[in-house]
């Protein structure tokens, strides 16, 4: 077995993670709408080596658009473009089982996945958000274990969709007439719960067979969707014994489910500020947190503890709150856990959270984050890290240029691509269609 | 008023409208799903200056896929990749109001808005194939009325959805933290028969205001449907005759709607076969003929006309066959038309509708092609048409080299693009957002 390499994904929110990002000099308040500023971050991430970029999304405005970018676009016609200007980077997109078909969402990422060259993956997400229900004709969030038992039904519909054509059936024989080898492309006969779907797909199997799938739910219920079923997760962790035992957790749940323990690349949530020196590094967090207005900063907070903003008094400690029903269940806990630790005040865990961030936040040089980053990956509470910047895209190229030669340096990530796919990349195998037959050779041994 | 210009979009139809185009030597068996043919088409088309490339699309295996390539990619991605390699020429996509949610596909198509530049089209189907519905947890296809209705409403709730944001909504003024304007961001609040959507999209106005919408159906509901909403339509007409009456009773229908009667460019189907002299050409049909399997022709007609093959005698005219429901009624009726008309028998008409072409076919020199086209062109039997060559993409550079130069010589085609989004290459008007409060000085004019 290969030493186990560090996989790096770049998550492309807009401007960057901090609320402020688009009010430096350097931003351009617009990138949120452009795709040639997702095709540049891209382009800096390919040369990088990094896994894969990955989009985050909503089918609603859930965020304060008055005072900062938001997820705008769909994201697969965003990766679509980017897969056009890029050769290796992997491409993850979002899209939430909650309001779409599973055949369209099969059809779509094979499509993608065609169309890249094998470099697609799929962030299976719930939605929880109220805003998103309104618009898809439904007056209140699905209850969350209902959410994730329909995701689960869908995933496996999906995933026996991109098995419906076997590898070879495409014949194309021009002198026999012979088009396709139908005794190779499967109805799928799904009759399930909550979907019917009869197959098979209208895309023959993609370059990758399936398509990577990701699960970012930290609950107990999104840990076993991403045993049964991811080949990545997107976890939040914010102390190394809590991304330890999140990772002992999975994996254990993953074998369970008859699944190798190392079968699924587990990477948290990972904002950097870059300074040459750590005095640099933290003027440049003051000067972004000096720009994050304190109201959006505040109604982020209240939003992931579920509360009125006007019960968060800025200079008192966090007062008592209950885990609410329908919550981002990880959010909430890790928020609550940073700010009981330090006794913080809110207004010192606003800053701490990086003024809406959410994700753990590293501040210094880059030896200091390539040292925090291999102090993980060396202790088991991450295969790598999906990448926050704190500004796109100077933060990110900051990131190439210095943290990504020193962790090369240090044996623990690539020089290089050494393959084509994003299932290379994360060094996962191609799966064969679950409808093959096996070779003869094989059934009578 | 300017003069009336001729326009002319491409059915980039796989490997060509023909059944067996896959099958002569230059053509590639596999082109159906790779993306750079489509890249390629789509260039040649812009060459040509044509006005758009056009996907058909149902979401389900519906075609004799043994035989001959299909309709296999999900046509929004495809489309994304060509925005990427070319810069003028429109993108139209089909998507069925039957198996999406319209918050998803104005979502989606305002996003290739912008990727584009402006040159999206969305056609709006309501989906008739029965394996379809069986992909999406029905057992029957809905009803021809009811699937109309709903495609009406639909399309309200999506032209709403585009309008949402005004188109200075956005602001980004990074002194004053405001990011939008959110006075200008709509929630269309829609609660209807079939749909209840809040809004407002997450997407900003994009630069054609909102993307062309076509419309494909000619039964009395698809004519409605096209009449209210739509900008352009692609319709099925194998004589003037018939093309003129389509025009006048479209136009009256628009009227009607309170709409201008020019306000819709009508697009009919057009195969064409092109020789550097008639016999010339007659021989690369014979060829396209001879090289479809006749248990492929028979198949479709059988399936247009709604009845088993095995009462399709070759060598007899066709039999009296009911007007079925939930047919594709245009194509029924211009099909036993063609049939009638000559006296045909079924093996005469399976050839005159090129093995499964189903739209009307040209066969001839560049020069009668440019006659016909001009004829009906002048005749106000159409403003142009939905080319679908006989293979592609020799079929389409052959028309490009050939047929678009006599069509410039006429003074009825443009010999360069003179505006950059596909409304400014149909000639329509961006509309304002209906959620736009006229200026202070027009309501007191």
């Amino acid at each position: 077995m290969s030493e186990r390499k560090l996989h790096l994904n770049v998550n492309l929110l807009h401007s960057g993670v901090y609320a402020s990002a688009w009010r430096l000099p350097d931003s351009d308040p617009g990138a949120f709408y452009d795709v040639q500023h997702y095709v540049n971050v891209a382009k800096i991430a390919e040369r990088g080596k990094f896994d894969a970029i990955f989009l985050a999304d909503t089918p609603a405005i859930t965020d304060r658009i008055d005072l900062r970018p938001f997820q705008s676009m769909e994201p697969t016609i965003v990766l679509a473009s980017v897969a056009a200007a890029t050769t290796h980077i992997g491409l993850i997109a979002t899209a939430s089982t909650t309001y779409n078909e599973p055949y369209n969402i099969a059809r779509r990422f094979a499509t993608l996945d065609h169309a890249s060259g094998g470099r697609v993956g799929w962030n299976a997400v719930t939605t929880a958000d109220a805003s998103a229900s309104r618009n898809f004709g439904l007056s209140n969030v699905l209850e969350h274990g209902l959410r994730y038992e329909r995701a689960k039904e869908f995933a496996e519909v999906v995933h026996a969709l991109w098995d419906s054509w076997e590898d070879d059936a495409f014949v194309g024989d021009k002198a026999t007439a012979r088009f396709v080898d139908t005794s190779k492309v499967h109805a799928i006969d799904h009759r399930g719960t909550h979907y019917t779907v009869a197959g098979a797909l209208t895309v023959p199997r993609s370059p990758q067979g399936r398509p990577i799938t990701v699960q970012a739910g930290g609950s107990s219920d999104g840990r076993d969707l991403a045993a049964a079923q991811a080949d990545a997760v997107f976890t939040l962790s914010q102390s190394i014994e809590d991304g330890v035992a999140y990772a002992r957790d999975l994996r254990a749940r993953a074998v369970a489910y008859g699944r190798p323990s190392d079968s699924i690349v587990i990477l948290p949530g990972l904002a950097t500020i870059i300074g040459s020196t750590e005095a640099e590094a933290q003027r440049r967090q003051d000067e972004l947190w000096d720009l994050v207005p304190i109201q959006y900063s505040l109604s982020r907070l209240a939003g992931t503890l579920h509360v009125s903003p006007d019960i968060l008094e800025l200079d008192k400690p966090l007062p008592d709150i209950p885990l609410p029903a329908n919550a981002n269940q990880t959010m909430f806990k890790g928020t609550v856990a940073m700010a009981r630790k330090d006794n913080l005040t809110v207004r010192q865990l606003l800053k701490a959270l990086g003024g809406g961030v959410g994700h753990r936040i590293i501040v210094g040089t880059p030896e200091a984050i390539a040292d925090d980053i291999e102090t993980w990956f060396r202790a088991g509470a991450a295969d790598g890290f999906n990448l926050m910047p704190d500004v796109l895209p100077t933060g990110l190229a900051a990131f190439v240029d210095e943290v990504v030669p020193l962790l090369q340096k240090r044996g623990i990530f690539r020089r290089d691509y050494e393959g084509t796919t994003l299932r290379d990349h994360f060094g996962l195998e191609r799966p064969p269609s679950r409808y093959a037959k096996r070779p003869a050779a094989a059934v009578t041994a």
